[in-house]
């Protein structure tokens, strides 16, 4: 069941930045481009970068069949992490500077993808993700890059998110010291699109194209 | 000795895509706010965000010493990945959509740091990564916030960075489908900086708020 911590999940240093309810996992999980996939050979852990969509409580990712990291995700423990940097916290002392973020781990046993349909819908949802909508205008899948694409799923049971936002917290007889304390944003952003040279000059650029911002592309996503 | 390639880090999917050259890797980190650490704890992976800094041949990152990835960390085989997202490849065909991204993937055993020196200029490193000179500006660790910190090291000895840019590569067949390819940059920029409600309303705002990307803060580092 979702929405409980687990001992592996549960937030243990900073109890307050921690939570495990499921929309609030799921609007991160949207939101975030890509995210980071661990997973264990011969004891050695390795991380990779990686894009996902998420289809209710299962996230999908997908490859290369060459790829070690889906050969290995198969069916084995793999850690799933998505962060978002939204801000630098400059304290006065250097001890309590942070990153304002929001970040989360999902722990399970991932799964190969071999049913054609729910294959199919992951990867409409992976490129959806990304551009919504794009699905419908670009060439789909023939049978061998069906065939060649590995798609691994991973059920969101084990989740948890850690979060910090807001304001420096400082020692209280560091308050008056004569440096400036306070909050940096940081935002992901993007710049006019760089249309392929081999492409035709009267092709319609898609509204996915004008984006400034995650959260405003999310709202397009929930149609 | 760096800048070559072992066979866990041999780039083993695209090989054109990767690299070992030292200078390639350390700018990639330095330009990076974030990484994610993975290690393994009872066969199961973890990834956690983290901040970092490199000095010379040496990636530093640090924590509390009650953190469970930082305790795990010291003397155990880890994987730090650092990755910057550059834009979104639109192709004709779902199949050929990829990211424009720099990845390095730093694999090792990581140690605790014990010698004060060694912490302190970590420490000071950490900082300054993120804001040039801030060091000099904040209140420096007391004896208690320097011992309640732990400074993990990992060597720079077996790293890979692993790169894509450029337009999108269709098929032949594809080229004239009348639909939108290229390249949608990304860029992560900074707003303007939230002053503390707490601060002295004098105070002097620091250039290193100024920066509006990674490659220009670039350039104040080597100062």
């Amino acid at each position: 069941m979702r929405g409980k911590a687990t001992p592996r999940t549960t937030v243990r240093r900073v109890p307050g930045r921690g939570a495990h309810d499921p929309e609030s996992i799921d609007a991160l999980i949207d939101e975030a481009l890509i995210c980071h996939l661990g997973f264990t050979e011969d004891s050695v852990p390795y991380v990779i970068p990686t894009i996902h969509a998420r289809l209710g409580d299962t996230i999908y990712f997908h490859g290369s069949p060459a790829s070690r990291a889906l050969r290995r995700s198969g069916g084995a423990e793999v850690c799933l992490t998505v962060t978002l940097l939204d801000g630098l916290v400059l304290a006065r002392s250097a001890f309590h500077h942070s990153m304002n973020y929001r970040s989360v781990m999902v722990l399970g046993r991932a799964r190969e993808v071999t049913d054609a349909e729910e294959k199919l819908c992951a990867l409409r949802a992976i490129v959806n993700h990304v551009c919504p909508g794009r699905w419908d205008e670009a060439r789909r899948p023939n049978l061998k890059e069906f065939t060649k694409t590995l798609v691994v799923a991973l059920p969101l049971e084990e989740a948890s998110l850690k979060t910090r936002s807001g304001p420096p917290v400082d020692e209280d007889q560091d308050l008056a010291r004569d440096v400036w304390a306070g909050v940096l944003p940081l935002e992901m952003v993007a710049r006019p699109p760089v249309p392929d040279d081999l492409m035709m000059t009267d092709t319609h650029v898609p509204d996915y194209l004008h984006w400034t911002r995650p959260a405003e592309r999310l709202s397009d996503l929930a149609d």
